[in-house]
C-alpha cells in the first residue's frame, strides 16, 4: 500500500483545528491496522489528527463533511473485525488525547469519561471509589472507552453484569455534518425520545464519532472465587454447562476452553491441566464473602458430575491466564483467524464441534474458547504467516462459520461487530426488511457516506 | 366526539384477513381511550381488528399502507401517555389475541411469548420455572407484554434488574409496508447490526407492531425482605436515600412516598405511618435467603439515622399496597394529572420539592412518589373531573415540571413515554441535531406516516 498525505491546505486547515503538532501528514502502520492486521488488513489514510476537545472533533467532522473527505475514528486499534481501518483514505481522528474524567460522583454511582480514557483507567477510577464498571473486554490497558462503546465491547463477566452498553446511560456523540449532541445523561431511566443512545452504541464509528460518555456502576463485589472444571469431552463439559443454568447458579462468569486451545494455553494454566481434559470450563462466583462462598458451592455442585477434576484458585491468577490464551493459541502456528460467533447457550456444542469440523474440511487447525454462559465463541483457524493459500482457506472456513451460527439461530458476532471484515454477514442472518432499515439509519445519519466507510455495511 | 366507522369496503377488507367476527366497527370507549381519559383523551377510530396471529398483523399493516389509512396499535390499554389512544380515526390494531408462549426453556433462561400476553402471565410462567421476568410495572393483570416493550415499561424492581428493555434480546416486528420480520432471537449477545431491537424498544407503535418478544430470564430470588423507613421531612428522607448509595447496598427496589402521598394512601399501608412522618421509603432487599439477609441489615444500618421508625414487614401486603397509591391519590379529588419524570438521583429532592412548589404556584395539591432509586418520580396534580380551568392550569403545571426535569438534567419521561399528551417536550430535552435524527428514524421506518400518527413528537 503506497502511503498517502493529505493536501497541504488540508493538513493546514486541520492543523487549524486541532494544532499543528497533533496532524500526523504521513503516517505509519501503527494508525493504519488493528488485530485484524494478522489476516493481512492493513489501510492508508490522508492523515491522522489527534483533537484536543470533543468541540475539535466535532470541528474536524465539519471540515471533512465540507470537503467530502471520509473520517475515520480510532480507539485503541485492539478491534478484531478492522472497524478502526482506514480502508482507502480519508482523515483518521484518533480520541487517545481525550481522556478526561468529567464526572465521578461514587454516592450515585456514575461517571462520565471522555472517549479516549482507557478501559483499564475507567475500571480503576471506579474501584477507587469502591465501585465497579463490570464490562471487561481483553486488551483493557491499549482499548479505549470510547471503542468499547461504540463496538458495544462485551468479556467473560457479560454473563452476570452484560455489555458495555447496558452500563452507558448518555453519550456525547460528533454527528455529520459536524455537530456535537448529548443525549441521556447522568439519570438511571429515560422513556422520552427514540433509542439513539443505544443506536449509537455499537454503531462501530459508522453513525457519529462518541467523544464522552455516561456510565452507571454497581458496588464493588466484595470476593470473587473462581473454580476450574475439567472434563473429558466437549459432551461432558457442555452437560455440566446446562446443569449450571438447571440448577439457577447465578455465576459471574461462565468461560470454556475446548481440547486444542487447553493444548495451546494449558502449560501456563495455574495448577495445570489434568491428564485426559478435553474441555475445561472457568465459572466464577462473586458477592459479599459468604454469598460469594454459597454460589461457589452450588458451582462446584453443578459442575462436578462428569469432571475428571475441579480446581479452585487464585482469581488474580487465573484471569491474568485467562488473558494470555489468544496469544497463546496464535503462538502455536504464528497466526490465527479468530471470529465471534453466537448461538443459542443450549445449542454451543454444537457450535463448538462445528468449529473443528469446518476446519477439517479445509485442513485447516482450529479451536475455540470464550463466553460459555451467553452462547459467545471465539472460533479461531490456525495459521501460518504469510501463507496466502492458507489464509483464503481460513476466510472460507469463517463464511461457513457465519452460516453455521446463523443455522443455529444465533449471530455472526457478539463481540468484534462487523467491521470491515465481516462486511456482508448481516444480509445472511437478517431479513431484507431489516436491513432496509439498517440501511436506511446509515442514509439518514450520514447522508454523504463519510463516517468510517465500507464499515459495519449488511 | 363522534363516532366513525371503516367504509363497507374496509370493513370487508379486514374481516377478509382476521374474520369478520375479529373487526369492531363502531368501537366503544373502552377502544379510544387509556389512564389519560382522566385528563380527557377520548380518540376516535374508523375499526378495531383483533388479529389472530402475526402473519395478520403484518397483512394488516399492509392493507392500512396501501389504502392510506393509519394504524393504532393497541396493547392492554394501560398507558398514562395516550399513546394508545386512535386520535384522528383509522385502524386500531389491538394484539390482545396473540397470547401463545412460543418457546419456554428454562434450562436456558430464556422464553419467546407474542404481545398480547399479559405481564403477569408472563411473570407467571417465568416462576412457575422457578425463574424471574423481573420488570414490574403497575397494572400487570391488563397490561400486555408487548406495550410494556413498546414502551419500556420500568417498575419498583429497576432499580436492580433494569427496565423492559434489558430483557428483551429478540422481536418479531410488523414493518412498512407490510412485513414481519425478526432481529435478533434467543440469544444473550448480537454485535452484528445496528440495534434495532434497541430502537423499536420505547418506540410506542410509531416505528412498527411488535408481535412477539424474545426475553431473557434469571433465576427467581429465594427470599425478599422489605424495610419501609419514615421521616419527617423530604430533606430527611433523602438524605437516607443517600446513605444507601454512600453505603454500596445492593437494594432490589427503592421507592419514595412524599407527605400527601402518605395522607392519601397511608390509611391502608400495613403497619400504620408513624405521627409526624412526612416522606418514607420503601426499600427491598432480595437474594438467598442469608444474602436477602444481610443486605436487608445493611439497608436497615443506611436508612435508620434520621428515621422516625423503620418497619419490617410482609413482601405480599407491602407490595400490594404499593399497587394501590396511584389509586388512593386519585381519589382524594377524583381525578389527577401525574407525570413521570427523570432526574439524577442525586438531585431528587430538589424534584419532589419543586413538584409542591409548581403546584403552589397555580393552587393545586401535589404531591409525588415514585422510584427514588432511579431519581424517577411520578410528580402529581389532584384535579376535580370535569373541572377544565383547573385541567388547564395542571396542564401548565405540567410543562413547568418538564423545565424542572430537563433543568435539573434529567428527562421528561422514565416510564410512560411521550405518546400524545407530552407531544413537543423532546424538543426542549434534546439538542436540535438529536430532534433532527429522531426524526429522520421516523421518516425512514414510516415513509408515509400511518404508523400510531401524531405520537412520539419530538
Amino acid at each position: 500500500v503506497a502511503p498517502s498525505a493529505a493536501t497541504p491546505s488540508a493538513a493546514r486547515d486541520l492543523a487549524r483545528i486541532v494544532g499543528a503538532e497533533h496532524v500526523i501528514e504521513r503516517p505509519g502502520r501503527e494508525w493504519l491496522t488493528d488485530t485484524s492486521a494478522a489476516r493481512g488488513l492493513v489501510g492508508r489514510a490522508d492523515a491522522v489528527v489527534l483533537p484536543g476537545s470533543a468541540e475539535q472533533v466535532a470541528e474536524v467532522l465539519a471540515w471533512c463533511y465540507a470537503h467530502g473527505q471520509a473520517v475515520v475514528p480510532r480507539g485503541g486499534g485492539t478491534g478484531y473485525a478492522g472497524g478502526a481501518v482506514p480502508i482507502d483514505g480519508g482523515i483518521v481522528v484518533a480520541l487517545g488525547r481525550l481522556r478526561e474524567v468529567r464526572e465521578l460522583e461514587p454516592s450515585a454511582w456514575r461517571m462520565c469519561v471522555e472517549a479516549g480514557l482507557s478501559t483499564a483507567d475507567v475500571h480503576r477510577r471506579a474501584r477507587e471509589s469502591g465501585l465497579l464498571f463490570a464490562p471487561d473486554p481483553g486488551a483493557a490497558e491499549q482499548s479505549q472507552i470510547g471503542g468499547n462503546v461504540a463496538t458495544n465491547a462485551g468479556g467473560p463477566h457479560s454473563f452476570k453484569y452484560g455489555v458495555t452498553g447496558d452500563w452507558v446511560t448518555g453519550l456525547q456523540v460528533a454527528v455529520a455534518p459536524g455537530e456535537l449532541i448529548e443525549i441521556g445523561g447522568p439519570i438511571r431511566k429515560d422513556a422520552a425520545g427514540y433509542d439513539l443512545r443505544g443506536l449509537f452504541v455499537g454503531s462501530e464509528g459508522t453513525l457519529g464519532i462518541i467523544t464522552a460518555v455516561w456510565l452507571t456502576l454497581v458496588p464493588a463485589p466484595e470476593t470473587t472465587l473462581p473454580v476450574l472444571a475439567f472434563y473429558p469431552s466437549v459432551a461432558t463439559g457442555c452437560a455440566a454447562l446446562r446443569a449450571v443454568f438447571e440448577h439457577g447458579v447465578g455465576a459471574a462468569a461462565l468461560e470454556f476452553f475446548d481440547a486444542g486451545t487447553l493444548r495451546a494455553a494449558g502449560a501456563t494454566l495455574p495448577g495445570g491441566v489434568p491428564e485426559g481434559a478435553g474441555f475445561a470450563l472457568l465459572a466464577e462466583a462473586d458477592g459479599a464473602e459468604p454469598e460469594a462462598r454459597r454460589i461457589h458451592g452450588e458451582l462446584r455442585e453443578a459442575l462436578g458430575p462428569g469432571s475428571l477434576a475441579l480446581q479452585d484458585g487464585a482469581p488474580g491468577a487465573l484471569w491474568r491466564w485467562r488473558d494470555t490464551v489468544s496469544g497463546a493459541v496464535t503462538t502455536v502456528q504464528g497466526g490465527k483467524l479468530s471470529e465471534d460467533i453466537v448461538v443459542p447457550v443450549d445449542r454451543i456444542a454444537e457450535a463448538i464441534d462445528g468449529t473443528l469440523e469446518i476446519g477439517r474440511r479445509h485442513g485447516l487447525q482450529a479451536c475455540s474458547w470464550g463466553h460459555a454462559g451467553d452462547g459467545n465463541l471465539h472460533s479461531t483457524f490456525l495459521l501460518s504467516p504469510g501463507d496466502l493459500e492458507q489464509l483464503a482457506l481460513a476466510e472460507l472456513a469463517a463464511e461457513e462459520l457465519f452460516d453455521l451460527a446463523i443455522a443455529l439461530g444465533g449471530s455472526v458476532s457478539g463481540e468484534h461487530g462487523i467491521g470491515w471484515v465481516k462486511g456482508g454477514a448481516l444480509s445472511r442472518q437478517w431479513p431484507p426488511g431489516a436491513v432496509r432499515l439498517h440501511e436506511a439509519i446509515k442514509s439518514s445519519f450520514d447522508p454523504a457516506g463519510l463516517l468510517n466507510p465500507g464499515k459495519k455495511q449488511a
